[in-house]
């Protein structure tokens, strides 16, 4: 599954560089920090080393393999692409909930246990987007890093609550992957806070 | 002193989401990371674990919630600019000292603590801007990192020719503090740099 | 040579600063982040405490110096532009071994000894451009990064069969300098991936 969802976000990530036309090595690139982003930077934070792909260095070969095929498979990705969204919100949730096992793990506090999994679902994007030299979607779109939280929040407090492990696991997925989808289907957002006169 | 420092740095990231439109998420993220990034930036680069908003989780509530709150008082804030203004130099000098002492009880080199109270001060607003695709405003306004430059000397100078530690702390602080408020009034700037011809 | 290397990125990144009108301080910071930037990413990504500058202050302050003296001679570079690109190009595989070293040293698989490589001798330029809003250069231009991945496989490759080090150094460096001055001199350059469509 962590597998599905780093192949998925390096090839969502290499359509990103081919926007912008991006050569091959870029596009590698760009799909590998996307893919393995998040993760890093919240093991930076919480000091969690070695890093994972560090101590699994096949998943860079992963990641750069799949930012690689998405170069000649891309001519197909639009008829699939509502597989892919789907897939997109899978991975969402998945590194939500893997974020926060590993601040559990860590036996960090609550509150840094959701941001581990916020961190971990959402950080590979706003990076994709920084090296795009765009404003990250994730700050104007779709509920993405909302979903996380909530995932986050019914993963822990179900663990909380000690209801049994597969059970919040599969909970907590089920519960973002349906918000997010409803998210892109009726293309519900967050109130926008929209600012014009200059502080200074 | 700390809680207002990064309660102001929250909000006016806040107001600089708002000039582009952020929606809610956006604007608490944007202003968590402006006021806990320049911190975590020196400790991931010192080694410096866990990061302060790891061992206490509510300054992230703390910015979060000033981030909201933001949203609301936005249209009241242009009256209060003055003051605000205030605060923002206020954090730029206590963020200062705070960094110097956190290299200071690191034992570390006299360079690396006017560094470190320099990342503390200004890498907040770099990440802002970068996340807003933005050149960072630090490249080129207001002296205010040399501001930060200035207080770390005189705090760490004062330090080492033994004068007492409240009195160095005061001394940097009120120096720096006028100073940016000096830059701000009489709009001092450090030169430019200009170069037009591109080097490839 | 490591001071060379450092001191010609310090150098490029205060041009490119100068391109964009940046005041003085951030000249000096951008040269820093640039020239010291790619090594702190590889130590920070590594757990390698301390990062080589805070082992080494002076280095800092080796590249805030060029960056500022970069200002004064900046006129008459162009005409040096040559030895410039060479100089870039030495620093380009010098840090790219020193990068490989430092993964060596920590025991690392052999992808993760190229990637850290690679991150050393490119990750300054992303950096850069990131904090001049650009998309990094990095990610579509002439095969400066391919040039860095050769270096570090003949430079690991060769100690592998056990070549004497001296040797492997030698040769893994001058591949990629001829690699690269010949990618400037003929342009050559990655094939693209342009990719128009939207996905969502």
């Amino acid at each position: 599954m962590y597998i599905v969802a780093i192949i998925v976000e390096a090839m969502s990530a290499a359509l990103a560089a081919g926007r912008r036309s991006m050569d091959w090595v870029g596009v590698c690139m760009l799909g590998s920090i996307t893919a393995l982003g998040g993760g890093s930077v919240r093991d930076m934070l919480l000091g969690h080393y070695p890093l994972s792909w560090v101590k699994n260095p096949h998943y860079l070969l992963i990641t750069v393999a799949a930012a690689l095929f998405t170069i000649f498979i891309a001519r197909f990705m639009y008829r699939l692409r509502k597989i892919f969204l789907l897939l997109d919100a899978v991975g969402l949730v998945l590194f939500t909930v893997i974020g926060c096992n590993v601040a559990l793990e860590m036996q960090q506090p609550f509150i840094i246990v959701i941001t581990a999994g916020l961190i971990t679902g959402c950080v590979g994007g706003v990076l994709r987007d920084m090296l795009c030299a765009d404003i990250p979607l994730l700050f104007r779109s779709e509920l993405y890093a909302t979903v996380s939280v909530i995932t986050g929040l019914i993963y822990v407090g179900g663990l909380r609550v000690e209801l049994p492990h597969d059970l919040v696991t599969v909970l907590a997925m089920a519960v973002g992957l349906v918000l997010r989808i409803m998210a892109l289907r009726f293309n519900w957002s967050m109130p926008k806070f929209v600012y014009t006169r200059d502080l200074h």
